[in-house]
């Protein structure tokens, strides 16, 4: 990886991957269209001589090819990544994420470029019979239109790496915390408190179990399996990796850790029902033994992912008012 | 069922399902761009008082809507369904098996309409490690483009069934044979042996094996599960059903049907190895034990289709000049 082409590259995980890019010598080439990124996130990368930043959407196919010539792996971050409100705009998911890596991977087959690493999510394993669920769980039926949309970008990147020859890695994220994170329970719950430290409001009954991963391990986790390139002598030339830790947390454990730090002890008033909202997973437990097995593991667990998270949060108050 | 909405009405399977839901009293809606599908094919269906043709793309969405008013049951076979030339233009599949669907799914919603059948494929599970492959077979890696867009598709009609209380069956065809086929291997083993009786150009080994299906046994098998409404109450409002024979051939046992029925003794020259294209499956039999249970059985083996298949075509040659 000489010169990367980051797509969503001034979001919370684009950013972060970016910066240890440029840490470790790498050039990057940096695209996105800000419609969730942050100005503020590539304060860092800027001042790198090896970062060249192109505003730009997927969905422009022509400016999109344009800015990816010369680079030699993609790593494509950018994406509707808003699980809860699909069914208030069903077309979002399928632009800005199966036509969107339709796009990146029709860059890349313009320019030459064969290698591409994706984020995809654990929500595409739908209510998942198998916990902890491993990536070659029972065919799932979807219940969201993200996990659909996210299913359908890693099954076009699947059928170039057969079609193409192209070299493919993908991820199943687990939620994903830590410095720059600016969506989520952790966000939703701190904002809440500013406003309002007596109660806090928490969809569903708050038994939901969910994991989590800090973002510097997730980081590690793309970068260690790309530089291993595990994908090049896979049977169909691609890799797809479940990413989190070997634990879950409730949601109401989340809230004990969260208050704890804060010093508050607010009334919790639970909207009730098992799911928090359409298409909301009970319960996900990802399998982890594919990726630990390269040799990665996360450094931080659930609950000091959640502190770092806040405590960010707590010195970053601007990104509050950003949605 | 009582006013069926039927996209690709004019294709081989469209036209046999509006015939038989004309013949047992329905209204049919029939829709088709005639790319693929034939004016022949609705000569029948065309002397019943319901029966209405509309002629339009499933790419445009207001005509699709205006359409479909009135309908209460949709039937999605529109398709490109040339699995072997995916990669000579990759945007196809997309646009004509993915998005096509979105279009079809909100045409729906804007017109109340909540129940769909679809035409999905055995090509979903690439190259399954579980033969004979159920439908909870391990999560596939994609091996085509076709393959791909139509997981697309049957994964926005899941989170569609979940979010919007769509009642929908997925159907995953083997390839299907009979009256009115108009592409495939019989097709093209005919084709050539008019032009040439005394060779056969055969891609791959010939040892491929494959699995079909009879044209009748495959719309009985539809009709019956949507009346059957076995959706209605699943978890997920949604239903996916392997279909096919419980059996399999491999190529040359179908050349030596063909032969047999021709009375030709060509020379076989195959191109080689194990897979006639980029992403064919050299071997496809899928469990076909879940719509079994549920009273429907095949009548016809696959050597009674492939004859059946012969006779039609050596009575209807001109659809061989129209590809």
């Amino acid at each position: 990886m000489q010169k990367v082409f980051i797509t969503g590259v001034a979001g919370f995980i684009g950013s972060t991957v970016a910066d240890r890019l440029l840490a470790n010598g790498a050039s990057v080439v940096g695209w996105d269209n800000f419609s969730a990124g942050q100005e503020e996130f590539l304060t860092g990368a800027r001042q790198h001589s090896g970062f060249t930043l192109h505003r730009g959407d997927n969905l422009d196919a022509d400016a999109l090819t344009k800015a990816m010539a010369g680079c030699d792996f993609v790593i494509h971050l950018a994406a509707n990544a808003d699980v809860r409100f699909g069914t208030e705009h069903p077309g979002r998911d399928l632009q800005q994420n199966t036509v969107a890596t339709f796009n990146v991977l029709e860059a890349m087959r313009a320019n030459g470029i064969k290698r591409i690493a994706f984020s995809s999510t654990g929500s595409v394993y739908g209510e998942a019979p198998v916990i902890p669920t491993p990536e070659d769980a029972p065919f799932p039926i979807q219940t969201s239109l993200y996990g659909a949309s996210k299913v359908a970008g890693e099954n076009l990147i699947e059928a170039y790496c057969e079609g193409f020859g192209f070299e493919g890695y993908i991820f199943r994220f687990v939620s994903i915390l830590g410095e720059r994170y600016t969506h989520g329970h952790v966000f939703d719950f701190y904002k809440q408190l500013l406003e309002h430290r007596d109660h806090l409001r928490v969809l569903g009954d708050g038994k939901q179990r969910k994991s989590y991963l800090y973002v510097q391990d997730c980081v590690d986790a793309i970068l260690h399996v790309a530089t291993q390139r595990t994908a090049e002598k896979a049977k169909h030339r691609v890799q797809i990796y479940n990413l989190g830790t070997a634990e879950y947390c409730q949601v109401t454990d989340s809230i004990g850790w969260i208050c704890a730090h804060l010093g508050l002890n607010p009334r919790l008033d639970f909207t009730g029902g098992e799911r928090g909202w359409i298409g909301d997973n009970p319960f996900i437990f990802l399998e982890t033994a594919k990726i630990r097995a390269t040799g990665w593991q996360p450094k931080l667990t659930i609950q000091q992912g959640i502190v770092n998270t806040l405590q960010w949060l707590q010195k970053n108050q601007w990104v509050l008012a950003r949605r």
